[in-house]
């Protein structure tokens, strides 16, 4: 029999990945993936880019490149950020990655030993948590309220607290919560981990998603200091098919990403970088993002007004302004594992909340996910939810 | 200052990407890539393979997919494991990877804890050492001659040896050696790690590329224990751009691979995945590969002939059968190192060979590659080769 490491006791299946092989059933309703509107991405454009670049530069897009990613695609990256987040970068602080869940496992390689703390608002993103595990860390939750992190109890915790090494924060429209971070928050989440210099990870998948309400500057643009790593993505605004997402870091730390990435993978896949460099020569991405935003401000709204219609007053969920996602809590004394087994009977998928907590409590909440559904599904699925509910409530 | 993990001592800049930054200058004459021929690349068949997976199904090619990787290319690849390498085996063996570099992050990831011991031929391929370096681990190297790995020397450094928890081996056309072992190596090396129950990587990226001597049959055509994991991928005999190669294992190892690759990546590209498959459907890879022989067993025999006739007698080198690389030896006082950075000062890249011993020593030789050149290149760049050699030798 194998001897495997140490590290695999705490690297446990994904609650979401499992899911996803569930879902896709006939009959099912899916809340539970992160995934977005298929019938909205760009096939057409994107096969156009594709053509383009195996046309003009074939061999180069079949060949391995550099580490860092297509330079063409991090110079558009530089200029988005700087256009749409105020972040001021240049191509050689950015780092392509096969997706922002590759940027969590390079991070938690370059930062955690064994018994290292990762910081993290609680609930958070359980792909994350998982990725953090793989490198044999401990985790201090900071608690939250529904502007987000409060930031009085992230700054007890750095005070009091040895070995944190990392803060894993997603201030926008959060995962799972869908909570976002008002600007005084920001601010002083800034100040807090510049006092204790510790290194923080802005991940920003949903930022563009805003459907409501006004932007908020990202913490990467208040960052002088640049303790944070920002990481972005493709996957929500795009295509999450491809696997590209990106880091933004110092040099001192993209330096050494660069070098994880070089031992784990070599580098993204080539094509894919020059097919999204050349989708965004091609095409307008604002344009696009400007399609998806009021598709998903009516499903967020479809499913929130139908929750808001039959769910009894025990089940309390969040209002995003963006994202993908709701998050219900429910009396302490129902088990959300068993809720969402027995709504998989039901024909609707949630995640059970529990997975979000990386020491594994609160398990009286779940996760619900909008993106994905016809106005049919997210009706039919909130009333099969509702009838659940109602059976676990005493 | 940032505060990285331990590990991060360990890892080093690979010279191989190191020089890809170099090579690419007007000029330069590469032996340093293990890069395919780009002129061999099937770009319009690709790009028809891609047309019709977008035009047919873009939807799924575009979003999220399960973290096995796309079920009918790892079809494709049992059927070719079965018709190509007598190996039996089912998709839910197959795991895809983003190229096998990703597949040595994941074993390592998988088996080694700080102080665990990794038995390499010595020389071997140092994008493995640098996989493996970041999980903390110790080397121990197995002696080789013509032939690979000393049979021998492996019963003896396994009877020894404390904590070895994997033995990585290329049996066929090896990196950097060029070297393959033969048929009752290859069955001796089975006897060995069954008697002492050890996994073994079988890495077989240029099986495929055989252009001269007789089939042999891969090690885990011949592991009914299932101590090999096999790696394939399609970078050497399609194009590594799409980051696309696969792990065969036993069902445990394989379900624990699964739970890496959702913490450490989700999944490889969809998109991918689903454009090779599309590709097996369409078109005959073995035509393709026919194509490609002839090119390589030029240009090696080109080189090689080019060695024999210009080097002096100090210089050693191996005369593959297959694969992509030649190994040149060189009297013990030579440094590689000061000699590939003279050769770089001429015009010619190689890689300096300690970089493939993972204890670092062997300072006196270095590998090259044909694959990527042309005729009067390689002649070129051997003569080039040659001078600096000669101011070399006492």
């Amino acid at each position: 029999m194998a001897n495997f490491a140490k590290r695999m006791d705490n690297i446990k299946a994904s609650d979401i990945r499992q899911l996803l092989k569930i879902i896709g059933q006939p009959g099912i309703i899916s809340f539970a993936g992160g995934l977005p509107a298929p019938e909205l991405f760009p096939v057409q454009e994107m096969k156009a880019a594709i053509d383009a670049v195996l046309d003009e530069n074939g061999r180069t897009a079949l060949q391995y490149g550099q580490t860092e990613g297509w330079k063409p695609l991090r110079d558009h990256i530089v200029k988005r950020l700087e256009k749409k987040n105020n972040i001021h970068t240049d191509a050689d602080h950015v780092l392509l990655t096969a997706g922002s869940q590759q940027g969590l496992d390079f991070l938690g390689k370059l930062f955690l030993d064994p018994g290292d703390v990762v910081v993290m608002e609680s609930p958070s993103y359980l792909g994350a948590i998982n990725a953090f595990k793989q490198y044999e860390c401990n985790f201090v939750e900071v608690p939250t309220d529904e502007n987000g992190m409060i930031m009085s109890e992230l700054d007890r915790i750095l005070a009091t607290t040895e070995r944190v090494k990392l803060i894993y924060v997603i201030p926008d429209f959060q995962n799972p919560s869908g909570r976002t971070w008002p600007l005084e928050r920001r601010k002083a989440f800034i100040d807090i981990i510049n006092k204790y210099g510790v290194v923080a990870i802005e991940d920003n998948p949903y930022g563009d998603l805003r459907f409501k309400g006004e932007y908020l500057p990202a913490l990467k643009s208040m960052d002088p200091e640049e303790n944070i790593v920002y990481f972005g993505t493709f996957s929500k605004i795009l295509a999450p098919g491809f696997r590209i997402g990106w880091t933004v870091a110092s040099a001192a730390i993209t330096e050494k990403l660069n070098l994880i990435a070089q031992a784990a993978v070599l580098q993204t896949s080539t094509i894919n970088g020059m097919a999204i460099a050349k989708y965004l020569d091609m095409f307008d991405i604002d344009e696009h993002v400007a399609k998806i935003l009021p598709v998903y401000k009516h499903r967020c709204e479809l499913m929130i007004q139908t929750m808001r219609e039959c769910f009894p007053p025990e089940a309390k969920f969040t209002d995003p302004d963006g994202g993908l996602f709701t998050w219900v809590e429910l009396p302490e004394y129902v088990n959300s594992r068993e809720l969402a087994a027995r709504c998989l009977e039901k024909g609707v998928a949630v995640v059970p909340g529990d997975g979000f907590f990386p020491n594994g409590e609160n398990k009286h909440c779940f996760r619900m996910n909008y993106s994905n559904a016809t106005d049919e599904q997210l009706v039919l699925g909130v009333h099969r939810l509702n009838e659940t509910i109602r059976e676990f409530l005493k």
